[in-house]
């Protein structure tokens, strides 16, 4: 089966909002191994859409529509594909009656409007719209004589993503092709792409069912692996050999895969071993203890630190001497190693992180240039400390920062 | 001028990589007055590229191409635009020596491959690469008698985006169109959108030379306006003066405009006043001050602060007495209050800002569901308090609460 995506909306053409319906589609029609050989886009102009649907309905045999269903006269898709589908639009009743019931639940009359949201290709399936006022369709067409979907979703990700879970991808499943598409990525931290790529250079440059790309990010490399094979087992087959053999290559340099993050790898760590973490950041300025309660649970293993941006904080709550930073300065081995065990200290745990650095574009000097950080690790019976030198803007500092800080961490708690 | 976006590269279509080349494109030939009419994308196939461009060329004045410009036989490009164009490839020496010279710079030998990306159609301008080994390509064709243009860019947004300000833009604004496209975000915090949909509700419905958006973000609304006239004098004019229409309503609920950020807002009036501000924390843990250090130059405002997400950490060092936290709990307006004044006096700060609360998805109760958060504000002569419940996940809980926050602190420093 073949697939193409139509976005409707001028305010991508704009370049206001990203197309990240089109994105989100490709994933779930790889994910079915159906082929997808065209995203368009056009705006909200009937003779356009019109153009756009007909011309997909002349090559596919599963067009999408996003957006354009809304109740203004800007919305113009259900006019476009009654008159591309040479369907008449007729007034559905119970759209009508899910579209005053929400306005009801709202306590809002009705506008006028959005009794044009309930004009419905004649013969078209509803999808319901959990979230929004305008339903999706389902249209079954023929092209000569093979079957032909029309598939229309309302625009905005929050409404078109639950549409899709729920109404779509089941009934899609149905034609699905028997060539499945998968990938997973495998995220390493530490180290450069270059120094990836010379690890696994020859796998990258592998031809055939299983393909490897390289990606990098600040602080940062993923590897996806994508896999093309006739049924999902065998795709994720040759998508875990595959990772047998990274793995085998890059060993702990892998923190995780796919949604996990550096933070969570290290929370499962810490939450694994019994040991709780304390932070204390200078030029990071609560990136590292932002990222890690993003994980839930993180009360379990996170006590709490100190953003130390005045120096004064640096003495006072966590007693850095005041003669370390007179000497050697706030940026500076000596001080991160204050830093750490005296967080360690204040917060009563296990172990005790921290960094302070220049994240610029201003404060830098010769001797200690924008980019560069101290991070520092206590622990019960030693304190390491590691310096790095960071290129990129001032937010990019601060998150590489905060990505060596974690990866420390994490090296330390490995088995 | 009419101009359609192609985007090429099977990573889009499958979804892994969002079209962020046709969104950079589209608000660039907006800002010049170029109407864009449709993007397309593509995969790394070499009928369907050259098919795309040749319609695109039977359709527009100015097609532009981003991707498959690469060295590996993926990249179909080149070969597509002089299949499409009826040009043939030629060698360009002068491209074969900036190539070579790229990889002597970086000490390794240049792969034979990537001879491909010198072989350029003729008659075409190369556009300089600032950042990669593919040159991006101009070629002056013709559409019967009227001159056309046919734009080829590298994929990677590194790439593109400083090859497009450079080289491209200048060369187009002769092209201009004289109906130019202008507009101007004004972001609100603390008001939800059928709030500010009721203050504005009027100015949402004009249709005309001037029309305004309005889209809602977790914690902020933002009203866009976009205006459309002869010239980019006539079409700021009309912004500026829907800005003021806007501004007479929504008064101090905006607090910036376009890239600014909440953060930023705040950090503008602090050192306006010059006061300075300690922060402490507990579900937000440290958003809130990571995001003030976002802001370049925030030392001089922001003295440091505490995340006490262990309980322990209330009472040492911000100095909540136990028997606040025993008798009302960790998320109660009294401990909001406690830490904001433990903070200020810490850090011996001018202000003193807290938040407390449940960020979920568990540890909330019937009395204290999930979403609860106090946030509070300590001055030399008061402190205020204030209370919100939150709909969202963790993160979004974790957002919406730092953007009260920081709110917060706003509205006390408006004039």
């Amino acid at each position: 089966m073949r697939a193409e995506i139509i976005a409707i909306g001028t305010e991508l053409l704009l370049g206001f909002t990203p197309n990240s319906d089109a994105t989100t589609l490709g994933r779930v029609l790889a994910g079915l191994g159906i082929d997808c050989h065209r995203h368009v886009t056009v705006g909200d102009n009937p003779v356009r859409s019109k153009e756009a649907i007909r011309s997909a309905l002349s090559r596919a045999d599963l067009v999408i529509t996003c957006g354009g269903l809304g109740p203004t006269v800007d919305d113009v898709t259900l006019e476009a594909i009654a008159s591309a589908s040479g369907k008449r639009l007729l007034l559905n009743r119970n759209v009508l009656r899910q579209i005053k019931a929400r306005f009801a639940r709202l306590k809002i009359r009705m506008p006028k409007a959005n009794l044009r949201q309930a004009l419905i290709p004649k013969g078209a399936i509803v999808l319901p719209n959990s979230v929004g006022t305008a339903p999706g369709l389902l249209l079954k067409l023929k092209r000569g004589l093979t079957p032909q979907l029309l598939v229309a979703l309302p625009g905005p990700p929050a409404e078109l993503i639950p549409m899709v879970e729920r109404y779509l991808t089941p009934r899609l499943r149905r034609y699905a092709g028997k060539t499945v598409i998968r990938s997973r990525t495998l995220k390493t931290a530490g180290l450069t792409e270059s120094e990836v790529d010379a690890k696994v250079r020859d796998i990258l440059a592998l031809r055939g069912k299983v393909t490897i790309g390289i990606y990098a990010h600040p602080g940062q490399v993923d590897l996806r692996i994508t896999s093309k094979a006739t049924g999902a087992a065998a795709a994720d087959r040759l998508i875990r050999r595959m990772e047998r053999r990274i793995r085998q290559r890059l060993k702990d340099l892998i923190y995780g895969a796919d949604d996990e993050s550096l933070e969570s790898a290290v929370g499962k760590l810490l939450k694994g071993k019994r040991l709780t973490l304390a932070v204390a950041e200078s030029c990071t300025g609560g990136l590292i203890q932002h990222r890690i309660t993003e994980a839930s649970g993180s009360s379990e293993y996170f006590r709490g630190g100190v953003v130390a941006y005045a120096n004064a904080l640096k003495e006072h709550p966590l007693k850095v001497p005041v003669k370390t930073i007179g000497r050697y300065g706030a940026v500076s081995p000596q001080t991160a190693r204050a830093m750490a065990e005296g967080v360690r200290r204040m917060a009563g745990s296990d172990l005790g992180l921290s960094a302070t650095g220049i994240a610029g574009p201003t404060g830098g000097s010769k001797l200690k240039p924008v980019g560069l950080v101290y991070v520092a690790l206590s622990a019960p019976r030693q304190t390491q400390v590691e310096r790095f030198l960071f290129s990129g803007d001032r937010a990019t500092v601060k998150f590489k920062a905060s990505q060596a800080a974690l990866n420390l961490v994490r090296l330390f708690l490995l088995p």
